[in-house]
């Protein structure tokens, strides 16, 4: 489908609130970290959402101590490819590694093999998100359906 | 579904080859850039591929001048929420500002309002992929539905 300027749809800015719920109702995300110097990398994490605090499971061990206290990004979102529409949400922020106390009562379990023994939280700083709506008339159409 | 240790699913590299056929079967990716002392930025993008560049339309405008030989990570995923894998595909390498010569051909049309003007090619440093893969017990069972 290739959209006229009439049918592309809006770009909408979501509360921190609403980003919270999206993030609280999803299982999985991107985590990116840049270091001075290189390109950023980014892998997608299983997660847990405590308040608005990030919790995953690593086995960066070593790249865990480089980690440490590095500004990092989470981003979620979800593509609708029929309607060509969709969200996203982005939450910059500090990651370090957790406390057994931190994190002893959490039922997070990592989906590949290998320890994931380092639990880590991101600490946000910042939490926007963005929604592409489309104008009304696809929608009020779709109610004749 | 809680796995144990023999139900975890091993993650397995991609070749660059396949890293480069999932992204010419996909449409839409996060593009991740970092400037010095800034968390990382990660926003999804609908893209095209030619050869191994990757092609997106932006309204960056003033940014892009300072995306101008950034280095950037472009992102690609697919998660089974299911059986719990995926894949997931990062390319690292430079964007600049594409020139007409370079996109005239090129059918790209953005999703979202706006001028979207300025036309940015990721030319990669490194492609690189990894793909969860379940143990070989429950594939076999499946044979058995």
């Amino acid at each position: 489908m290739t959209k006229t300027d009439e049918t592309r749809a809006a770009l909408n800015e979501l509360s921190p609130d609403e980003c919270i719920r999206l993030l609280g109702d999803q299982s999985v995300g991107r985590l990116a970290v840049a270091f001075p110097g290189e390109p950023p990398t980014v892998v997608p994490v299983n997660y847990l959402i405590e308040g608005d605090v990030i919790v995953f499971r690593s086995d960066l061990g070593q790249k865990l101590t480089r980690l440490r206290q590095q500004p990092v990004a989470f981003e979620l979102d979800h593509i609708d490819y029929v309607h060509r529409t969709g969200w996203s949400v982005l939450v910059q922020g500090v990651a370090y590694e957790a406390t057994h106390f931190e994190t002893d009562h959490l039922a997070l379990h990592p989906w590949a093999e290998g320890e994931k023994s380092h639990w880590v939280r991101i600490v946000p700083s910042s939490i926007t998100g963005r929604r592409l709506v489309l104008p009304e008339w696809p929608r009020s159409s779709r109610g004749y359906l």
